[in-house]
């Protein structure tokens, strides 16, 4: 695991030599060598260049659907605006206030006062990986809830990283309850628990309230998946007690994919300080990470280039959602689920999520009814209407259509718009 | 290390009875519990909203300079511009043929016909972390050229990843030889060895022919970074036998940072395949990647969710450089590099790498004249002329000026304005 000091100090010597040899060879180098720019100069080549994959000049076009499948949804214009502002450095002055701005906006929709708040330079996905590889050590074990591919994916990730997993499983459409938690952390007594408050695949909500209390019992952390549901759903970091959060860019919050909301309660840090082992993914290492963000030391040193443009729509779509406020767009997206719902139950489709309460407001999932195309369906609402539905993922492909409700997206003549699809896609297959 | 089997068992016997009870209650519940929708409803709150953090509405106002520093530099306008399109869905059918000229156009600028090319969803010191875990197994060995921060970071990421690293160590300036790099591999046999292309921190290039021939005689894997050279400087993957190549988007190709050039060579990919151990990263696994990205198998399921945008960025930026051509690219960055020297040999300026054929043309290091206050110098560039000067990094900090001549920013008229800003900030000081 340690550098071969051996090795590295004889060739330390070694090179000692070359650097003298070097040195003395080039004062014999003429002071002038580089001004020589009044005549083009042109490199040597090593190799004869291959045009084999030079990309012809064309015009970029793709469509540009609506987006109501579990995300990406389409961002705010104004965050879309603001990333395609010119470029500034990341370590220029003025990104630090911005990037303090991102935090605090970031704060206020986690509902956190947590110092080590800030956006992941990563995917959703890469976020979860950022978790696991700063909470557990190797050999340490966490209990991970399992009702959908969010619950495989950390299993998965924890074990790459070493970690020992215990699962609690359930079915795709139902979560467990306050008592299953109780009982697995009191048999297990792990150092992390995973649960998924929106599982995307299933369109379930994970209830949260106490089990922040009972982690905290058991000395276990409690680590939340807020993807699909941060600022579309209720969500109160502080109140419930959650150690750690990470969410995606491309839901709710209405910016672009490409930097991902991450905090970090005081005992998660605490945990990530007083490791035996630095967390193995450098470029996660929330102690680095947090340097350049601000909230670990005074310095602000670079430790990596952030995707600045997303940045920049980031701390827009914060402002945004700052303007409506919380309750009001945990309202707008609690009634287009009820919308959305009272419109499909009179063209006869069916909640896959059995129980009211447990259905997430933002993704929504629809069983496919017996006989039809679910397939034929969607193609023709993204080429009729230029719309997206989703089918499943994981164990519900195959057996459910996914509607989002999410962001700038989660309007009501957007949910009549996936209504007329569906009512549309129906007919064509004399299901209507 | 792996799932606790028997914990898991009980557990998913407990919950099969959860399920069945949760089933019968269910049952009961009206069909129509869902249309209520002709009153607005309201979410219950467990806790009150805390406006603590809200963000004000304020017009997002950044200055705009002309970014001569090491990077970013600034995009193409035309990248830019693509940027900020609408959004389309990562798992969009329209979007897998613009995956696919992304790669055609990574495969030209690489100068590779490697099918693992791919735009990794993450910042290039990212991409450093990816190679150490997609390459090296816990207990191999890395011999790591350090003559700046890069090796440094590499050390530190292999150590993290539990590899083992013997440094090839150059003090800043200087990179090592042939023969230095002949010897150290015919010593240590190691599994991989890292080179970067350019470091940026001390405005070397290393010489890289022969070394691919090398490598693959004593069974080594080589990985170079050109993060700061890449369209900037002749590179050739398949001619120089090189297995992994990183960079960043945000340098000489023009696009905005989020998502970097990665290429694996046949070779590399048969040493992931035949892993003891899966890469401790998920996201990061270039197996995982190369389903979506579709060189890893027929399908193309969901593996994560890309920075779209900055997707759209790249292939312009991409095709911007199929237009001017590679060789035209690299003679323009060498002749800006050639301009820059002349001007500042007639201001008195030094440049810290002293054999010219080892300078960089994308990345210019100055030494700073002796009582030259050097901050006050950068600060003059970025007041008066909106223009960055970077100082050192790392070992270079404080002993010199940094100045790139990148992409879209490489031109003679910006050459000039550099030359310009530190003239006035020579004579402001009565250094002239």
């Amino acid at each position: 695991m340690s550098m071969t000091s051996m090795a590295t100090t004889a060739l330390a010597r070694a090179n000692r030599a070359a650097v003298d040899k070097a040195t003395a060879a080039l004062a014999a180098v003429s002071a002038k060598e580089f001004s020589s720019s009044a005549m083009p100069a042109e490199v040597v080549l090593d190799a004869a260049v291959s045009d084999a994959n030079k990309l012809e000049k064309k015009h970029f076009e793709i469509p540009e659907p609506l987006m109501m499948g579990p995300g990406p949804s389409n961002p705010y214009p104004r965050a879309n605006d603001a990333m395609s502002k010119a470029l500034l450095g990341h370590m220029h002055a003025p990104m630090f206030p911005l990037m303090d701005e991102i935090q605090t906006g970031l704060k206020y929709v986690l509902q956190t006062e947590n110092e080590a708040t800030f956006g992941l330079s990563a995917s959703g996905g890469a976020a979860m990986d950022a978790a696991v590889s700063n909470l557990l050590e190797p050999g340490e074990k966490a209990v991970v809830s399992v009702s959908g591919i969010w619950g495989e994916r950390f299993t998965e990730k924890c074990l790459r990283h070493g970690a020992e997993v215990v699962q609690i499983r359930k079915e795709a459409g139902l979560t467990p309850s306050f008592e299953d938690i109780e009982k697995v952390l009191e048999e297990e007594k792990p150092a992390v628990l995973f649960l998924c408050h929106g599982e995307s695949s299933s369109g379930t909500k994970q209830k949260l309230d106490g089990i922040g209390e009972l982690c905290h019992k058991h000395g276990t952390l409690l680590v939340v998946d807020t993807v699909c549901t941060l600022v579309g759903e209720p969500f109160f970091t502080d109140a419930w007690n959650i150690d750690l959060v990470y969410s995606g860019a491309q839901k709710c919050i209405g910016c672009p994919p490409g930097l991902s909301p991450m905090t970090y309660s005081a005992r998660a840090m605490e945990k990530v300080m007083s490791r035996k082992s630095k967390p193995d993914i450098f470029s996660f290492d929330v102690t680095e990470v947090g340097r350049q963000w601000g909230f670990n030391g005074d310095k602000r040193p670079y430790h990596h280039t952030p995707p600045i443009n997303i940045m920049f729509a980031m701390r827009e779509a914060l402002q945004i959602v700052s303007e409506e406020g919380l309750e009001n767009s945990w309202n707008r997206h609690l009634n287009a689920h009820y919308q959305l719902w009272e419109g499909l139950d009179k063209l006869g489709l069916k909640p896959f999520v059995k129980n009211p309460e447990d259905r997430l407001a933002t993704v929504n999932c629809i069983e496919i009814p017996e006989g039809l195309d679910a397939g034929k369906l969607i193609a023709n609402a993204f080429d009729k209407f230029n719309l997206e539905i989703s089918g499943g993922l994981g164990g519900t492909a195959g057996k459910v259509f996914r509607i989002g409700l999410m962001g700038y997206n989660c309007t009501p003549r957007n949910v009549e718009s996936v209504v007329t699809a569906f009512e549309d896609g129906l007919k064509q297959q004399k299901f209507l």
